[in-house]
């Protein structure tokens, strides 16, 4: 078995989950996002690309995991949970419509008298597709279903000191994947040759650790491509002249922390010098009025005055809330760096202040994840800020 | 523009969804699998992880992009749509319940008259919440649903010249990829250490060419835990006497082709290199019947005759179509192989011909990629099937 957290945090953290159920007069949960699953019980491994699910009852002690059948060896495990609690669907169901691992479920739950109960379902969570519900809902009649989406998300905001110390892992290891990525990049180099470099830095770690793959890809684009959020590295050649936007996350144990930052190839022009020197003090504004007490909301005043006073523009959020993830995301959903997020930030909260400023035919990005603590906040990473010169 | 396909290509593809559309007596079809959006736009980024959609409607020439602003431009420069296709919306709509994307989707359909029609939705698909469901039937209550789940993945069946470019290339990644993983693999090397190493090489490929992320990650464990389909690298060290099963994809231009292969550091038992050699014996036999006019399921029936002649059995299916693919899978839910699978072989029909065996405490695990020709069949790969040995 493999822990990478104790019983006790489970359990305390299975606790929080049934009081909130508790609290919304829910009987039963059904998580399908991987990141509550894990976070519940540990359970990690690739399979969310077929339908699984965590049941958590008030009247059990334990969840239960429920998955494709070839997968109950990886909760065995991962996870901590008795045999009895681990519950494979055959394999007949797999991609063969009309037939759905779904109807396993409401099978499973109609045996355990739990069809008929006040059911709790993440709406809008990755991998809860409409069929899924739509087989919940049709099947027991009797249930009534409720939008559980982010209940457990939000039980996530505020990490432990082990949930700290794997986000402080990965913020060495993304120390390095950028560290790699700037000694990469250099005209005529593909950026799919330094994608892999920052890959295997990543990956690979250093002598002490090595890290995983990331709720989210490699983001790297050059020149007019880095007015795009969202491009990934291709063939295309590093050129002079060319800025790059680069986003990466270090994750350990599933715990991720992202840093992007912006590399240029020559002598940049005034444009961009500007806008990385205003980017970079308001995202030292946002720094400063992070602290308990103070909302999110705060934040992204103090972010956003900065940019006013210069007259920037910019129309996207500035951070989320990060801790575990698993792909298409390293986010929580939960917590937003913008006017009128009235999220209060304790000691433990952690984010991503993301400064993605994308114009018309080319982009900046500067970030960095914060831990809120006691008294202010601290940095995960400590790695200039600074427009990166080859 | 980045363009990996001619506008005639993708014209073709659009026509055929329409055709379809058409039998099936829809008006509209809305897309959220992010293959699909590739498949019919080119339409290539990291931002399936906020709801987007492509929307095909017999009325429009072009296929409409609807996601989120700060994604517009990565759609300017991935797809052939005009300025005109290409709706981003609001960001004040990302990640704020109780407001939803899809708000705005609705919003489009009513100004364009579409929400009174036939629309198609792909209720199973990745990325296609039961939330994003609920918001499109409240909203338009003068439409009529229907499931269009995996309409567009069965017109990607039959691949053309290009795509089969495009899956060679993989193939060549793939190749490089596991030969770095054998080259890397030794007694107290960490497996991320080894993981990190095979990323770099799929990723940043050879002199000529680089790969990009995969749909489905390094799956690599080792031991007991490769009874276990979908584990990943950890910091575990590999140790002598063990088995290590490796399953890893090479991605050309969204194109994958995976392979799976197993290592033993040390002399494997018995009842290994005799599961090891029935388990070739059998993909060799399936390999022999896959040809045009066969059916998958004559292909699955090859491959369990094999087994069954040695009292071997296996539940889990042994292979799936390939192609495109975007996180969390590279497969394309249609054929499958598997007895009763009926689905059809034709030139140029891909798959994986998968066979994972899974027992209780150990596991191994051998595929080839495979393209039906005009009189047999052809591997993508050319990689010994043998169990290597450290």
């Amino acid at each position: 078995m493999i822990m990478n957290f104790s019983q006790e945090e489970f359990k305390e953290r299975v606790n929080k989950t049934k009081l909130e159920m508790s609290n919304r007069g829910l009987d039963v949960l059904i998580l399908c996002d991987p990141s509550n699953m894990y976070y519940l019980t540990g359970y990690d491994a690739w399979s969310f690309y077929v339908p699984q699910a965590l049941i958590v009852s008030l009247s059990d002690d334990s969840p239960i995991w429920f998955g494709r059948k070839q997968d109950a060896n990886g909760a065995r495990i991962t996870t901590y949970l008795e045999n009895n609690n681990i519950i494979g669907y055959a394999e007949k169901l797999i991609q063969s419509p009309p037939s759905h691992p779904f109807d396993d479920l409401t099978s499973f739950l109609q045996k355990k008298n739990l069809d008929n109960k006040n059911i709790g379902v993440e709406m809008d969570s990755y991998y809860y597709t409409a069929e899924s519900h739509n087989r919940l809902v049709s099947q027991c009649p009797n249930a009534n279903f409720h939008n559980a989406y982010l209940l457990v998300n939000w039980i996530r905001l505020v990490k432990s000191e082990k949930e700290i110390l794997y986000m402080k892992q990965a913020g060495k290891l993304v120390e390095l994947g950028m560290q790699r990525a700037y000694d990469s990049i250099k005209p005529g180099i593909r950026q799919s040759e330094v994608s892999g470099n920052i890959h295997q830095t990543l990956i690979s770690g250093d002598k002490n650790m090595g890290g995983e793959y990331s709720g989210l890809t490699i983001i790297l684009a050059s020149g007019s491509a880095a007015s795009a959020a969202h491009l990934t590295p291709s063939d295309k050649k590093f050129s002079n002249n060319e800025g790059t936007i680069i986003e990466l996350g270090g994750v350990k144990n599933r715990y991720h922390c992202p840093m992007a930052r912006t590399v240029f190839i020559g002598k940049p022009d005034e444009k961009i010098q500007d806008t990385m020197k205003i980017t970079n003090e308001s995202i030292e504004n946002a720094i400063k009025n992070t602290k308990p007490g103070n909302t999110a909301h705060d934040v992204a005043v103090a972010f956003w005055d900065v940019l006013s006073k210069y007259g920037l523009e910019k129309e996207s959020r500035a951070g989320y809330s990060i801790g575990v993830g698993y792909p298409p995301d390293w986010g929580e959903h939960t917590l937003s760096i913008r006017k009128n997020d009235m999220t209060e930030l304790k000691p433990n909260v952690t984010f991503h202040l993301m400064a993605g400023m994308w114009m018309d035919k080319w982009g900046i990005e500067i970030s960095e994840s914060i831990r809120v603590t006691e008294k202010g906040c601290e940095l995960f990473c400590n790695f200039s800020r600074g427009l990166y010169i080859v």
